[in-house]
């Protein structure tokens, strides 16, 4: 959406065609990077070229072996206005100055394949100018560009990830005997699936119609969704795979299944991309602007 | 759907043409009647007339001056299996017998016009057996034929109370003001309305798939998404509301704003028509019986 | 504490044998009064008088026809420090100006015996000076003073009503059946009382502790303490009645159990005295500050 | 308590020197431990010997290199009353059979120094009759008799562990700055630590009552405090370190603070030790028992 033909050609091909992979380096250790104009990496200027320095983790990906090439997020105007400071360039990995230093795990697991996500220093990295991705100050745009479709993509995910967990729980409660009887015939228990299986399927259909919004629409006017089902999802997905966990007892946290790992990833979605509180503000502000004039309802 | 030609020439006409009211008298205070088997009153055939005996409370609608006719259900016979015990029968008010002992209030308010449901002893009512509603024994049936509908208006309504609620909210955040602002700038406050917003889109949409589910196919298939909303809709609207009352302090409990009493209706259905634990279990027994064979997934 | 010797052998003493009752006349329909600094009721003086002039609501037990005085808070230097702008003043209901213009009701419940609180207008109330309680801008210390001791008596008395209702929830479940056993079997009531007991046992020592610490030392020194029971007590005991009510079915909202009248006053007091969001950001605030400097741990 | 003098020499006297360590060997992979009557290993007479055979996991400790014995349990009369069928029986870890498997991780996370704890094969292992810990059939005896210990022990070190996490919330609070100020000026952070505040006190002194009541009575008179603190510390915990990782964004899920560690070793403890559900199971009926005669209140 954003880059050159040349970049495409460079960078777009390979990553379509499945050879190489990409890291989005955004989130800052030094810094409460909820708030995007904390953001304190500095690609400066110099002649020909831009000049990369900073320390970045969550970067989602980079300990991949085909990772190659990192969008990097970074001040490039501290004196404009604080949604215009930041640009985003093309940082590849084998550039002098980039340091992978380890893999952020999340819950003592890895965040995806090969070590999933990785801290990095950029120490003074020098590209060319042409590295850019848009203009300068546009990274925020950019970034705001590619978060609804982003987020949506999660939310799938999570529903998945409930889903599984949900099923699991089912099978399980139905072979396992306790005090005289198969789990599943505990109240406590059908509670936790009648739970799990009302807050699913209200979650699924706001997934759904966002998803419907944004693809007849544009993200901008699904963005209260878009917001909302970020908050919902992980939130949802926690609390079944918490049941479902409970509902095998050791088994549930050991690494025979996967409900663990599946908790520790949906939990981690409730800060990775924008912490719920970030989401919850943009919701209630958005809602008390559309309200004040006439307040026809709670809804669009 | 149940009445004879006769029984429609006699009440319901003059029901649609609102001349009249009815109630409906099933729950007794003496028994759990959540459980449906529980049901205590007695219909026993004597000639021509069934004579009916017992006591029912929050009869619906009874302490209205218009209210003329209640739908009773009681025992015709006790050695019959528990599902074809009951039957339903049609008792004129004005029948000698008939005492409309009181208002049944919920948290100190009457549950509808002119005093809301009732308490109602049936002492030796006599009606002709021709008031029968279907066949002896098919009270429980008709019971289930009607409860869906009856449910899915509940839950619309109680979005209608839970959107008063956010509305009412909203605007009164944005005009009082405390510690140098108004609430709508607290935190606190923001994630109130938000997780309403998110509550209630949700909650939304789970309705209207459950009422398309029944307009396009029937009652029976969407019984899964009947007990959710039963069960959801209550809950959100319970919470919103409480949330709305707390943003407006001592107003919010006050008779000036509708939002105590609306709270009070809405905890209600949580008790009404089923306690919320009798539809999670339904919901659960549900799942788990479709779940056995090859369990594909959390849903059909 | 605070009245001159003429104050007391005027009101006091007939208050002490019971003749009249006082009501506290703070609270103010038109403003955020969880902000004390809104008050906007006038205290002006005027030669040897002060004049009221005002409306309250929740001025508490003056629907009592034994009712005979007010302590009324209002402003008496608008021009002063926030803290020091309010004062208050002794106001016989009787004088002219003074009109009770109704019951401010909880719920559906009068919050008190004889129609509980009130809603009062002072209109151009006229008092001599004498009845100044304390120094002019001495308001705010004066309600500081009391409110310690009056929040744990508030607390106790909630202890009170939730062993109530976990007293008659178990009585109950133990005498219904539903579904072929007692309520008491269910797993589900179970863990409601369960939880209840865990609840209840833990607000219970704090309580405990906190009327120790405030007997043993002062107001001031158990601050942190006290603003914690009055969260927590009203929170418990409204969540120990509401499963209480539900295992009750109707007869838990019905007026023939004292539940949901006790409901309707331990909600009350999330919002009197303080609503709890301002209580708990006394705490954080309270917490942060001792904090800073070594941080040795999360209590003194 | 339990061991003959010759088991303590052997055994108990390195243990206490620090010389060696010890597993319990209880919870097994293929049945539902929550339920002690369902566990399966086999320990059979056979001349002056027992034969162990059977498969647990969760074996506390059982991975360090210093881990020289087991105590397991299993079934020495299958024919017997089921809290009669079990014993007690120490293993040396280096008897041929005895196959230590794997770590049983959670969450990631070794579950204690050096792999934490494990999962063992006793496969047909040979010991002499004299290594059984008291009777055949004291196994469950022997069991109840040290939870309670074993409990109270749990619930302190969970409350450390929610202070430390309350304690590095609020320093990284006071540091970190978004959206214009520190984060602890946020209401919805303040609402955390509050609400985190609340919660531990209330805990604290519950688990202080319980250690006084053992330390006083005994283990049966505190069974009920010993069960409350045994659900409500691990819950407590498992909220105040899960709000201070989300005040923590992605530092708090990371390596490089001990909150997502500490949070689930907290989790942990929801299962093991006997999971939530069967110590509010005991709870609701030991005060169902207790109120039946005259239901004189809700505590003793």
């Amino acid at each position: 959406m954003f880059g050159t033909n040349e970049q495409q050609a460079r960078w777009l091909r390979p990553l379509l065609d499945g050879e190489i992979r990409s890291a989005f380096s955004m989130t800052e250790p030094e810094v409460a990077s909820s708030d995007a104009t904390n953001i304190a990496t500095r690609i400066e200027r110099d002649g020909g070229d831009y000049v990369v320095t900073g320390r970045k983790w969550w970067s989602s990906g980079a300990m991949s072996p085909r990772c190659a090439l990192a969008i990097v997020m970074g001040v490039t105007d501290p004196a404009a206005d604080p949604y215009r400071r930041q640009s985003m360039i093309l940082v590849p990995l084998a550039e002098p100055g980039v340091h992978v230093r380890r893999s952020t795990s999340v819950y003592g697991y890895a965040d995806g394949p090969h070590g999933g996500h990785a801290e990095i220093d950029y120490d003074h990295v020098r590209v060319p100018a042409t590295n850019l991705l848009g203009d300068e100050g546009s990274g925020f745009a950019i970034a705001q560009a590619r978060l609804g479709p982003g987020r949506v993509h999660h939310c799938m995910r999570l529903i998945g990830m409930a889903d599984r967990a949900l099923d699991l729980m089912c099978r399980r409660v139905t072979d396992r005997v306790a005090f005289g009887g198969p789990l599943a015939a505990q109240g406590v228990i059908q509670e936790w699936i009648a739970d799990a299986y009302i807050r699913l399927e209200q979650l699924r259909l706001l997934v759904l119609k966002t998803a419907w919004l944004m693809d007849t629409t544009d993200n901008r006017t699904a963005r209260r969704e878009i917001a909302a089902i970020k908050v919902a999802a992980p939130a949802t997905a926690v609390w079944v795979i918490d049941r479902a966990i409970q509902a095998h007892g050791g088994a549930g946290i050991s690494p025979d299944l996967p409900l663990a790992s599946l908790w520790a990833h949906a939990r981690t979605l409730q800060i990775a991309d924008g912490p719920d509180e970030v989401h919850r503000r943009s919701i209630a502000r958005d809602l008390l602007r559309s309200q004040q004039p006439a307040a026809s309802g709670a809804t669009r």
